[in-house]
């Protein structure tokens, strides 16, 4: 549990909070590339730790990010015109650059020079991986850019999509970073059905409860889920929690190509969370355009409304859960591993209490991703630089496997050849 | 009029204010048992004083009544899988019983025992009448079951039904122990017409203005309200106030059998409320499943949405409201009694400002009904015994007539037989 | 721009704040006299400076407008019978006039003469231009009826409409007296076209950015924003500011035919705004069914529902916008002249922190309101009488021309023949 102060002190993220000043030491995904598909397409509404911003891909192929509200009058730039490399609010016609320069005004005779005395907020951004970056913070502190595994890997081989949650990032983080729920909440009761889930024959799921080793590191920690399965073997799954918010854990694609994969849980506001998924193939065959529609998973096309990306199972229609499903096939009835995601954590209320939780030994890598979580804070407020800043964790991977009782676990976290880190 | 402290004090019902307490000495309808229909049958939603539960009918046929959100991290139970004298949480699989106990947990090594430290919220529940009833109280303080005469009443001759009616319960109340709006509501204006009311000959509505006469009992009141209608003969027609918030009167179905009836309004919480309905044949004749309609009242399946239990006529569509029907034929242009009773209530906006009324003589039950539960709340505040707890009121019934000017309306109001109880 | 009180003092309109004292010093627009088209019609609701009114014509043809919430138990009177010169609550069947008298209460024994105890608020209200006007302020401060030039024009050559805007009144108010956007956000990007707006060969879009002239008169203030063509010539168009919501702007029908036009824009409630829209033929032509529909502003019954007065083009649609369209025939690519302020205003948020904005030289009209309602509080709460009660306004007209460099724009804003006033 938390007290309600600590609660607090993580869930909020608006400018000027705790949490909020050191979320914005780190670059944040604040859209996917393809909702800007060329240079002076339609600006794009964009929400992100509390602040309305408005995006838009200039001439020169350049991404501004601007407050969404003219410095003017405050009308909404979302009606904008995007015009020769800058933004053009309609009501008055001021023109601001992607660095928020207004450099243009047509309501006030040029010759007054009155646009020079005025600016608005913009926030500087780069795009790697298929998703358009924002650094928020302080200039003088501008981390290096995001550099991950994933964002590394060619685009044939890579799947990246997003997916709002009803919640405070940190109840979407938790969930990611708990393996104990998942051969539960995502089991499938038969290995008679085409439903996504874990078969009751995997062993994910015929392994006992599982013990939980975890090293903290500079980027955050990595840690395992061991699940005895008999005398001599063991299942081990490992995972990455990398600051503040990105999971890296091993995966497969229906048709068993392994993939490593991972969330990243971007706080929109207190209440709702932008949810990226991605997931790249390990081998040389690329994803398949049916790879790309997560059926599995829930978070693709067929699943969320590409516009408002809004999930087509939400609570509004109790994520169209099917009860005889649910006695029969599937341990929730709801269809998609990540809905049924979604639909649990959702189901906590927006911010949940944890002053009122119970938690048990398997909720360990919870526990400890909240104290550097705490950590964190503490460390921005003193001045200092947070985990994670630095792109150390460039080279996780992640993996899933059953071996005997007394193998290294720590070697499956890491790309083949690595040298294990130094834990802290 | 009530001071703006006396409103407060009455409407607010969430544990821990004094009307909460209070309300949680008396047994409260919690669900239709109907909405359970069998062993291991989907769990249910109850919002009760505020409070979220999860109904659920374990393999014994018992109903549990747990706390909504699992005791673990807080996911809703309403997910959960109702399995072999338990509802499992589908987060983490922990599994609890009716009475609250932990009786397995999925995600922690067995050897642990940690289930057995955890426990959730469980209120007692019974069966009768067709309906759950949940005590929510001290458990010290538990009350005898609920023992009404209509609770007594075989399923064939007795419909209870339920609708939401989206203001605070005590506004309910108020209008159902208020004679003197009936036949002006609910009025007809023609005697040609087949819309629900009462017609223009009916001596109810033939009536001059009533006078009111109560006597407070040890349950809450009887009153009667008395209408002159010539020299010789006035229209009576009795009810009885059993607190906290139980109605009966007398009533008669479309085809002219004679019934008694009556209402509950549960709070669901301070600006919604759970109106149950019931009313059954006083001969030996069953219902029918046209009476089971309630078409008259606007409470049954054709009216009110059996799965949401909203009111197809409601606040959004004003009540289907006609105001050719308005001039013409009916009081209020609005099909359905109690529909109309709710058009007029929800009206007053959620929780009505008593302290703006100006009651008049005719507004005597209603104001006796405000000065027994403030009574109620002063006693439960003192550690003693409300009136209403004893079932003493298990033999009321209620009747109208038309009867010589001297006749004593005492005697309507109970059953053949009686004898006529002392009044405080 | 304003501080954050002087903002909150401007804005808010409840009674017993200050600018809501100051607005209730002024006849108000509650409703149009055509949404109460007969006597004994059904009554219709008022939401106006966040009171919740009911306005009913009688039998003698005055209208009446109430409180919405009875007297006796607070039930709305929306539900009420509008009988033979009264509105009766459908509850217990009380009746009031349109001064508010209770003339009859069926619920209580008429000896009683209970009625004479009660009575409910009612406003004076009068009819001229269409419009049904209130006076909500102290009885001894009434103000002389309103007499505008276009409440004088017969039927035959005016038109007015009415449209909800969701935003404060003051919102709406700053950009009808703001000459200055006009040519921009309502701009079309070529002559071939059809849609509303100025095309680009219109000498108010061929202007260079404008300077502003303004006189404060003793109803408001005229101004006119001037915009140089040439060495020779200059573009002229002037407008009138009555106090405490009125424009008066020239305008042109899509035929050609010379108009005056104008808004008023009055509070709903804070965050809301009932937007009127008149304009009359100045030429002995009446406006045609085709002017009535108010296509090039969408206003009129196409755009807005002539039952909720809520515009098709809102905040949930986008307003249609449609981006090719605004890439290649108009500024905001929203059709309807009037709808591009509405989105452009909403887009503020329903009350804009004024706190935030940069103001520059082309807002000088929109400074100079600020400070007139300002001095207007200033003058209400020391008991005097505000600018814009006596109708020294009743003749304003306004008017748009290309005119010579040195030619006086001050005679354009009165009508032919008169003097020009003595200039505060």
């Amino acid at each position: 549990m938390l007290s309600r102060e600590d609660n607090a002190l993580l869930t909020r993220v608006e400018r000027g909070t705790p949490m909020g000043d050191t979320m914005r030491r780190y670059w944040m995904p604040a859209l996917l590339s393809r909702e800007l598909p060329e240079p002076d397409c339609p600006p794009v509404r964009v929400r992100l730790l509390g602040e309305d911003l408005i995006a838009f891909r200039d001439t020169q192929n350049r991404v501004g990010l601007l407050d969404e509200y003219c410095p003017h009058r405050r009308a909404s730039l979302y009606f904008g015109r995007n015009e020769e490399c800058g933004l053009r609010c309609v009501y008055h016609g001021w023109k601001f650059d992607l660095d928020g320069r207004c450099v243009d005004m047509m309501n006030e005779p040029s010759e007054l020079q009155f646009k020079d005395k005025v600016a608005t907020v913009a926030y500087p951004t780069l795009e790697v991986g298929g998703v358009v970056w924002a650094y928020m913070g302080p200039p003088e502190r501008k981390a290096a850019p995001p550099d991950f595994a994933w964002t590394r890997v060619p685009a044939t081989h890579i799947t990246v999509s997003k997916v709002i949650q009803e919640t405070n990032w940190l109840q979407g983080l938790e969930g990611g970073i708990d393996t104990s729920h998942a051969p539960i909440l995502h089991r499938l009761l038969t290995t008679n059905t085409s439903r996504p889930g874990f078969k009751p024959d995997n062993p994910f799921v015929r392994g006992k409860a599982p013990t939980l080793a975890l090293d903290v590191t500079d980027y955050g920690y990595r840690y395992a889920g061991i699940r005895p399965l008999n005398e001599t073997s063991i299942h081990v799954r490992t995972y990455h929690f990398i600051m503040p918010f990105h999971q890296i854990r091993p995966s497969r694609s229906e048709s068993g190509v392994p993939l490593v994969a991972g969330h990243m849980w971007v706080p929109i506001d207190d209440e709702h969370t932008m949810v990226y998924n991605w997931e790249y193939s390990t081998t040389d065959a690329p994803l398949t355009d049916e790879d790309r529609l997560e059926r599995r998973l829930g978070n693709g096309p067929l699943d969320v409304d590409q516009t408002t990306f809004r999930a087509k199972r939400n609570r509004g229609n109790n994520y169209l859960l099917d009860r005889q499903v649910q006695k029969t096939e599937s341990f929730t009835g709801i269809d998609g591993i990540n809905a049924q995601d979604r639909a649990i954590q959702e189901s906590m209320g927006p911010v949940v209490d944890r002053s009122r939780e119970h938690l048990g030994p398997a909720d360990r890598a919870v526990i400890q991703a909240r104290r550097l979580l705490l950590e964190a804070v503490r460390t921005v407020t003193d001045g200092g630089v947070p985990r994670g800043i630095e792109p150390t964790y460039a080279k996780l991977v992640a993996a899933e496997a059953v071996v005997p009782r007394d193998a290294d676990w720590r070697e499956m976290s890491l790309p083949a050849g690595s040298q294990i880190e130094q834990t802290v």
